[in-house]
């Protein structure tokens, strides 16, 4: 199973989980993390974009995953997706350079699939 | 051997480490990392819950997994820790989600034990 | 005006401003970090309590007054107070004196009001 | 003077100073700082955006007076910023708020010029 | 008075606040404080200019203040100071900016003193 | 293949990558992200010191691995890691131990070398 596949299965597994207990403003919130990326003034490609550079400069590297694999399905190409590296390499600093490393040995195995 | 007691095997291994060296300050950090969540004005289960949260919005996987036993111990209910995790979520947003993920995960191992 | 009175009259003047926008997921954010601290298995106190560690270790001075405020309310003693602060110390470290120091500073304004 | 104007000068009056020092790198980090916003595969328009939803997560003031300028000046809408300020609260948590507080007054200053 | 002589003045007035408190642990974190960046292994000048990166890149303006003075008093001259900047800059991202020119006026109103 | 083998290989293996992509900003980022450690008015072992210390606080495990390595080569006492460790502990909070767990466990592998 790839690195990608374990990612989606936990992910799934747990949100259930976490989704049939009984506390409302968890689903609420989860409820919130899907409506945020809707259409709207802003279409769905250019948010999932700030959901992605907004993931790695807090360098969280599930969240990388997520809006990355999103951002990809949303049709961004390679040098889009560098020119959002390249922003959040300079307002996050060096720090997010490891997060950067796992993006793009993700990107390798999207574009590989 | 359970992703728990890898956990409290290599915290323990290193911590006699860390403690066996010469460096004062160190040890006294330690100490006043027990000495905090002791029972005072505030309850020992307060103190812990106090530290689950902290953990959270910082989003340190350790930490978490440490104040998550520790609170287990001392009786936090499954209904108090979804309260306790949705004050982390709100407070921290969506970037807590891969965390709470893995406590999630851990209440079940350590429910099934 | 008091720094108190400020902070009140700003807070209000703007969350009117805001909520008064056509964009429902930033309503119903301010809805759910409403929400989260109500009485339930967990009660407001011990809830409001947890929102101040979390806004402290995470440094954000208009959190810690408006947490410390709700606490004052709900009857958090001072030697509960410093155990809290104490906690945040330890989990956050030295870059939370600051924080502190305007939160023993806001206490003070409270007791004396 | 108005808040935007004080905002204005310290920034340049400092940057000047700073572009004047010796020292190679920092000048080379000011440089790569303006590079990443102009147009490339992306518009600036949408690297502002970027920038902006950066600057609300980590929470700095200053970075997001300066993003929320360029995008007013690159036409973002009442509307769009909205939705970014929706999914920077979603991404980084009620402790985004107050920045959202600063950056919605600063708006209205913008508006008003 | 300058910005420098209220900081003083604040930060003295309430740390007697703080220390004048029953809470030990407080107290002994205090201590602790001032020990790591007493002579040892490495000299004091070396441990401010730590103190001194680690509060910049964590964006704790009060701390950067107190390890500027520090530094200054230790000796660190304009070239080093500007290095040292130079590695929290590139470390922590444009986001360490607003601090490095708050930092730059205040070694101005050192050195005018 | 050790912990610290397969870092190499991983890292050198990705930069190769991310350097061979057209983006000239990402390239001039990591080149600055060496410059700053060179020999100046201070030397590269205060200045690797400086990295490693700025990579605990922001709790980045491979950025403290790197600059681990660096150190040690720079021939960094046993001594003085301990004090650089016990700032960053200090500043950092007890949500640096993990990470501190992590190096010292390096320290070993390095030792062993």
């Amino acid at each position: 199973m790839s690195r990608l596949q374990e990612f989606e299965e936990f992910r799934s597994h747990i949100n259930e989980k976490i989704l049939s207990s009984d506390n409302k403003s968890i689903k609420r919130f989860f409820a919130l993390d899907s409506e945020v990326y809707r259409d709207g003034a802003l279409d769905t490609k250019t948010k999932e974009m700030l959901g992605l550079v907004a993931s790695m400069v807090l360098r969280c590297d599930d969240c990388v995953t997520y809006h990355l694999i999103r951002c990809h399905e949303e049709g961004v190409s390679y040098d889009e997706f560098f020119e959002i590296f390249s922003i959040a390499l300079v307002v996050g600093g060096s720090i997010v350079i490891p997060h950067l490393r796992r993006a793009v040995a993700l990107m390798d195995e999207l574009n590989s699939n």
